[in-house]
């Protein structure tokens, strides 16, 4: 399982994946599911990944591929074929890794149904263009995507439910991109508590809007400083703000004569 | 969709549920998944359930008739029919609303899976018997069943995830009984925000060991003063602990020099 988590901010985007793959519970290890490409300057994308792992590294390798080979006669004569560094907006980025997914589930997904096992991967992508607005896309299965917005400024894939009360608490459109990056930490941070198959490392990207840059690249082990002291103060405050909880009306001390 | 969770703790049970049901969005509304059984004064049960209403309704209408109707020849000479009032431990109690589960499976589940409806039911029974101890079992729809332990003192049925998190870091059998209530209805919170099927009224029951009674039955309103209040603390406690998260080294003004 995978547990990744996007925030599209006013300042920005965050984003942030663990790093657990398993094939069963006997196979577990350890992948980056976090993927920056800047296929030209005036461009950058962040690239989460969830699902098999064969067809995430495949669509990976075939963007790579097409931005390294030069541009084939493909019978659309003068149409040169579509890449990373040639969409012209986010939304057309979102649209191509959708049909290299699609590619590479059509190539192995026939035999590996067969094995009862699933092609299917899903993607969040982030990033920005030129001088367009930075943005958020989640990418299906099936290639179509969704696009976040100011009202739900956040997406998830993979194992989304253990994380999501504390997003949904916490996360609007205003937040910092700091704020945003420790809040990530805690959703995936409580994910990881409760299933086994979504662990540290954590990946964390933060990208400031307009910079074509990232300005924070992190991978935080389990027994690493920052998330131990993130986890633990995190604990702390849950724990007061349990203990501060109101009493229920049977707990109060009978009141006394006037 | 319903959410349920019952903790067994050193001090007796704790018991809570939603009372939304839905079928389909556009047909919701509210029954009470919380049922509390008292077939002889030796013993008490507390019943949750989520799963086919139908299936539900009408386990607990064949635990009555059992209750009810004198004791039946059935070829087992001399061995009358299994009842609430007539089981010897816990467990025999989470066979038998096993064995009525299964049996109301059988007689709708060939008519419901034709119109691609399950007729599947899962239970949560607390309850105590007589000098023993007192206990909770998780009933699957297949009749099998199992019990809290000391290690995971909890059970859930139905959206289990959204509220996991918080049990995970709270839960302990040395929670005082008002705690665990407390611990219940956060956690039933956090369900109620991430998934709209589940939803208040949230019923509770504290049933404290060897008292073959409740202390408490309640059922809180959204709008009532007290799910407010526990509603606003936590809220406003998470606030703060997110607020008292440790920046980022980055976020720290420069060391001086010495």
């Amino acid at each position: 399982m995978t547990y990744c988590v996007g925030l599209c901010l006013d300042q920005g985007l965050v984003m942030a994946s663990d790093s657990r793959t398993n094939a069963g519970v006997d196979y577990i290890s350890s992948f980056s599911k976090l993927h920056v490409l800047q296929p030209a300057p005036d461009r950058l994308f962040i690239l989460l990944a969830a699902g098999s792992l064969a067809t995430t590294q495949d669509v990976l390798h075939r963007i790579r591929r097409d931005l390294e080979r030069p541009p084939q006669p493909d019978g659309h004569a003068g149409s040169p074929p579509v890449t990373l560094a040639s969409v012209n907006y986010l939304f057309e980025a979102a649209a191509y890794i959708g049909q290299l997914s699609l590619a590479s589930q059509n190539d192995y997904g026939p035999a590996l149904r067969q094995s009862g096992v699933s092609p299917e991967a899903t993607f969040i992508l982030g990033g920005q263009i030129g001088g367009r607005p930075h943005g958020l896309f989640l990418v299906y299965p099936q290639g179509n995507f969704i696009e976040a917005t100011a009202e739900t400024p956040y997406l998830q894939i993979g194992e989304s439910k253990f994380g999501k009360p504390t997003l949904d608490r916490f996360v609007a459109p205003a937040l910092s991109l700091d704020d945003g990056a420790r809040l990530c930490l805690i959703s995936l941070d409580a994910t990881a508590r409760s299933n086994l198959t979504v662990a540290p490392p954590f990946e964390l990207a933060i990208y400031p809007r307009d910079a074509l840059s990232l300005s924070q690249k992190l991978s935080l082990e389990a027994d690493g400083p920052e998330l131990e002291a993130l986890s633990q103060a995190w604990g702390d405050g849950l724990q007061q703000a349990f203990r501060a909880l109101p009493r229920f009306a049977w707990e109060l001390p009978p009141a006394g004569p006037a």
